[in-house]
């Protein structure tokens, strides 16, 4: 168990962007790491968390690999758990116009947000770990909330 | 990327309330969003985070849409994912005496909590976020933690 | 609808532990709940958060019951929405020369980090409240980050 001295006694600080994705496909996934680490930055926030999550609810953030044959995975696995279908037969949600029934649950699954703590102005992150922005239901502009809060 | 003017140099502050649900049915959505907003108000929290979480393992708490025919697709789809059986044959969990192994598992499709960003002493939400308890084993008083944290 | 004095105008501290688990399993459950309290305790956060995540992406840390029968439930239901299998044709990512695709998978169904309320320099907890790490790719050492902010 390793144990880092306790920073102690500092006013707090926050900072918030909000960054807009326009994704291709109506599901990818997208390594949006670098923009969370700028933020972080810009914050100056030394000790604290980030939360990022998804403004919308037919998309996610999550933390996994960034390797395309496992984001391939994710999407046939997801589409087994959660088929699309248009119809209003399948899901009752597309009987309000909706096509996207599918997307919600899927969001479900990979969930809406991560809340990454930050260390030393950095993001404190295992070897592997990266933050992706989940697209169910692309192919307009979508947003995702940063928020940082520390000292 | 729309970037907010950071808050620095505050005291923190912290404010903590337990709401109380009762929910008539084994699975059903309740919109908590105005109960989580009344909390942030009272916490006088400008610039950071609230967490909201099920204080019970066969409950979630979770954000989507307030939209009926979605939530029946919802409850639809984690029947079929993990389906009640009150017997101990499927689910070992029941030889203890209780019935509700399938809650445990729907809790975790669903998750236990949501982080909220407060910006300005608001939620900070896009256009359809709704914070939602959800009750797999209800017909009785269930409780849901609001911790607000900030400056 | 109980409510707590709010804790006003306090400096911020923050403290981080990283704890290491090696789980003899491929896939098992371990309760941690007892370091996360001395984390929480050491931090001499009064009121605050403290987030508990998992640093690996084959590894969940979640929060549930300490029931050995609900373990053995979501082992096979995990196994059952996420099948083990080595080979490269079910899963893409096994073509990497990894054999952990389903891993993968069961992290996101269990999730990476819980969030949870510290309130009197204690975990605030409904009364069955306990946290796991979920190890679906064992038997090497592997990390969980414990970070501690508030008051």
């Amino acid at each position: 168990m390793k144990t880092r001295k306790r920073a102690e006694g500092q006013l707090v600080k926050s900072h918030r962007e909000v960054l807009t994705f326009n994704i291709a496909a109506r599901m990818d996934f997208l390594n949006i790491t670098p923009q969370v680490e700028q933020a972080v930055a810009k914050s100056e926030v030394a000790e604290g968390l980030v939360l990022v999550n998804a403004m919308h609810i037919t998309a996610s953030v999550f933390i996994n690999d960034d390797e395309l044959g496992l984001h391939r995975d994710y999407k046939k696995w997801l589409e087994q758990l959660a088929p699309f279908d248009a119809s209003p037969e399948r899901y009752h949600h597309n009987r309000t116009g909706e096509d996207n029934a599918d997307a919600h649950q899927k969001r479900q699954i990979m969930g809406r947000e991560v809340v990454v703590a930050i260390t030393d102005g950095k993001l404190d992150f295992g070897p592997w770990e990266q933050i992706f922005y989940g697209e169910f239901d692309g192919q307009r502009p979508k947003r995702v909330l940063v928020k940082v809060i520390g000292e």
